[in-house]
Formats: structure tokens, sequence, C-alpha cells
């Protein structure tokens, strides 16, 4: 039988846990909504106990929604710090579950574990590193592998708030961002989209030039981390990107934007291996948090 | 007596070749201009031939103009690229020098060989992973040390070419980019200076306007940076940013343009610990080369 892990992608709207040896066996899942964190995270801990007392799971990962505190040396390490999410400041997530489960427990972004679960667990992607993983979605966030390990430093990157070209002239729209209004999340969010045209981006017919604006951003977005970093591979998850035509037109748009300056044939031909929709789909996440769990009695 | 190596800074406009065992001991030292690839490459080779000979000097690293080829499995590693500079475009910098002086050579980009530099030969930059290295002169450049190694990819990063707000309001210059026309290098590089102004960037007045946009722009490669990369230390190189002045206005505008988002006391308070200029100055590039001959036969 395969070594059985547990997985938690710890979200700012739900919380799934898993336990599973990978993707392709999953013995238990369960989702349920972010409320407080006494709350949230107590019945993080329910699912998990039977599992681990019966010595079925030997350890955990945890996939956050943040900021969170990354750095290993600090006495916060493993809490979510100053977020808007009521209650959720100052939480000590992975302090609390290592302390009840009594396991050795990884610890992660979301967006940096969902990057690791596709570096992880898809093969060709072992040999494309840098690779980073996009979400478009709530909001927009941006994890990667870089020489092997993930993204951390002062903090941890978040380029969805990267400041893009905003030409007003096409597109009035002042942006939501409470930091930044027209950054990139204030321009090209989920709620962003629904403020811009007054409806939810999913209900916006497939022909609404909402769709090429926000292909617009996302190009940009793409073009600035390949002009960062020089990926092997980007992967665009979350819900807007997966709205039909989209990803495509995001591929037309890097190719136009970046205009033959990157000569590299992922760039100039064949940009569909470059730009991927997520091979994990939305267990991305998830499996990352598995991963992790791997990694930390490796 | 310390052990030596061969350093080579191959720029766009000259080479400079020492022989060094690190800053503090610079035994030879030649600096002259880049014509062709078959004079530059002889000229570079005559310098070191004696140190090799006498086996003083038993590597060489290299830090070059590019776009370069870095891929060790490729055909053409060590070759510059695409470049305009004519006579340059497909020269087999690595392996022409490499075959004459028959001693492992180091190789990577000009910036990452100077990220590397600053990251080997200053103690406390070690604990500074990740760490940026910008240059911003006639053209504008960042190279990298992330996760203990420099910044490869499908290429390497050209983010100097990054999309940023161009606000033609205040700053109707169209840009100089001959792909991109305002992206950053197009809106921020030293040439972008003299041809809004009508004179070069050196010889502007400390009160003119230019420095306050030119510090914007920068600012918005920083800002996006430490968005992208969170990085501990960004160093800031080149000309253009020594002029007086310059890199307290830039530490400002980032604070300003991040506004209170990256909850770090590095980007909060102690800006001027993660913005600096060169420790090594500039000997940044030729000693990031030493460096790189050091780890060729470490």
């Amino acid at each position: 039988m395969d070594t059985l892990y547990g997985g938690i992608e710890a979200g700012g709207t739900k919380f799934v846990c898993v336990v599973a040896s990978g993707p392709d066996h999953i013995l238990a899942q369960e989702r349920f909504p972010t409320t407080n964190p006494a709350e949230t995270i107590s019945r993080t801990i329910r699912f998990f106990q039977p599992f681990v007392e019966s010595q079925q799971v030997k350890s955990v990962g945890i996939a956050a929604f943040g900021p969170v505190d990354l750095d290993k040396r600090s006495k916060t390490f493993g809490y979510i710090t100053t977020t808007p999410k009521p209650g959720w400041e100052q939480a000590d997530l992975l302090g609390t579950i290592q302390r009840a489960l009594k396991v050795p427990c990884g610890f992660d972004t979301d967006v940096n574990a969902a990057a690791f679960g596709e570096y992880y667990w898809i093969p060709e992607n072992r040999d494309l590193d840098p690779l980073l993983y996009i979400t478009v979605g709530t909001g927009i966030g941006v994890g990667g592998i870089v020489n092997g390990q993930t993204l951390h430093g002062l903090i941890h990157p978040e380029a969805g708030h990267m400041f893009i070209p905003h030409d007003r002239t096409v597109d009035p729209f002042p942006g939501v961002c409470p930091f930044h209004e027209d950054c990139l999340e204030g321009l090209a969010s989920g709620p962003s989209m629904a403020k811009r045209w007054g409806q939810p981006a999913e209900t916006l017919p497939d022909d609404h030039p909402g769709w090429d604006l926000e292909a617009k951003y996302i190009g940009f977005l793409i073009s600035n981390l390949i002009l960062n970093f020089s990926p092997k591979r980007v992967v665009l998850g979350g819900g807007v990107p997966q709205h039909a035509g989209f990803i495509p037109k995001v591929r037309k748009l890097v190719q136009m934007q970046l205009n033959g300056y990157i000569q590299s044939p992922k760039v100039m031909d064949t940009i569909d291996e470059l730009i991927v929709p997520p091979a994990l789909g939305s267990q991305a996440g998830v499996m990352g948090a598995i991963a992790l769990a791997r990694t930390a009695v490796e």
C-alpha cells in the first residue's frame, strides 16, 4: 500500500483537507467554509485526528492563504500575518495544527504549494524549472519554483500586485485595489471585472470586450514574469482563465507584447507549451500540500 | 600566497580582464574597447596566456553581455546569440577562450555575475538571498541569486524590458526601445534620458525634473522586483543611479508606490538596507567573474 499523507489547502473562503498518496489515490476528502480560526482549525484537526492516531498519516502539508510568515527562524513562523480577514490576523495556523496532531508539517503559501504540486507530480515539469503558477480569481497570486525550491524571500512574492501599463483612454476604470488602485489585481481580479462591467465575470458572454481587456492585463503579467524569471513553464490557474478561449487569447497577446524580443522557440512558436492550464486542475493546491507533507519527512 | 583566478567582464563597449584572488588583491588588469569578436577575443586570450602558462591562473570566469546561451546541454552554450552588435551575433565567446587557454571556465551574464560578485564577496550578503543586481546605463539589466544560484531559465531574465505604467499626460515622451517603445528600458535608459531632455543624463543639473521622473521609473522597476522576488537585497548599480541623491529618491518612491502593502520592516522602515549601491562599486561584474572562476574549480 502507498504511504498516505495529509494535505490542507487553507483558503480564504474554504478549507480543503485530503488524505492521499498522490493525485491518483485520494482516500478521504472534506471541504468546509473558512469561518473564524478557532472553529476552522479545530475542524481541520478533527478531520486528520483518526488518520494520525491510526498512524496511517505520518505528516501533513499546509498550503495557506496569506500573507504568511515563512521564515523558520521567526517566532511567528507559520502564522497568517496581516490579512484583512476578520480574526485571522496573527493566527498561528501551522503551530496550532502541529501541536494537536504531533506530526511533521510542511508549510508554504497556497500559490507556492500549487507551483510545487504541478512541479512535483507532473513528470515533464521536473525539467521545467523555473516553473511559475498563477491564479486569477478573487485575487491574483503567483508562486514559483526557482532552482529547485519554492520562492521565499523577505516575505514571499506578491506579483499579483505588479504595476503594469493602464491606458485610461481605452480603460477609464480606476481599479479596485485598496493599496494601489490600478495595480494588476486592481485592474484584472474577478471583483474588478465584476465592478467594471456591472456583472460577475463568469456571466460575461464569450464575445464581450471584457475578455480581450482581461487577456491584455494577464498578458502583461505573464510578459513581465517571462522578463523577470525566464520561466520554462507558466501554469495559469484559478477561475477566470478557465473561461473558453481565454488562454489562447493570452498566449497571442504575450507574443504581441514581447514582440520578438525573447528569441526562444517556446515564446516565438510553441507558446502553447509555455503557458498552460494546470495539469492537476483545481487539485494543484491541495496536491502541492501533499507534496509538502512528503518532503517534510523525506 | 592566495590562489589567483582570471576574470573577464565582456561588455558591449569594453572588455575588462583581471587576474586576482579577490577584490582586495588584483595582480594585473587591462581594459580595452570591444571591437570585432576576432580581435577582442584574441586580445583577451593574449592577456591571460602568460598567467595560464606559468600555472598562476588555473581557471577563468566570464561575465558576458547578452543575450547569451546559458544552457549547458545546448550546442551553442557560451555563445552571444541575437545581439545587434555587428559581428557578435552567434559569436562563440566561451568556446574560443576555453580552447585557447585550456582551463575550466565559468560563464554567466554580466548582471548575473555582478549579482554573484556582490553575494560571494560581501559577507553580509550571504544571508540576503534572493539578492538582485540592477544596472542602469546604456541599457537596463537585472541579474539575481535565488535559492543559492544565479537566475537562468528558458534564456535568462531581461527584466530591464518590463512593462510599467507610463502616464503620457505627465511624460509624453514615446520611449526609445526598438522592440517595445515605452517599456522600462525605452523610458529610463541613459539614451532615453538623453533623447527626452536633449542632453546626456550626466549633464542634467541635480534639480532637473528628469531625475524625479527617472526615479519614478526605476522605482516601478524595483517595486515590481520586490513584488516578484521578495528580495532581501537590491543592489542598484550602473552609471545613472550613482548621480548624487538619486538612490534616496528611489527608496522614497518605492515606499510610496508599494504604499504599505509589503509589511516588512525592511520595506517600511529600513529601506536604505534593502536598496543599496554596489559594495564592490564598478568592480561588481569583474569580481563576479573571479567568483565564477573560483566556483568552476571548487
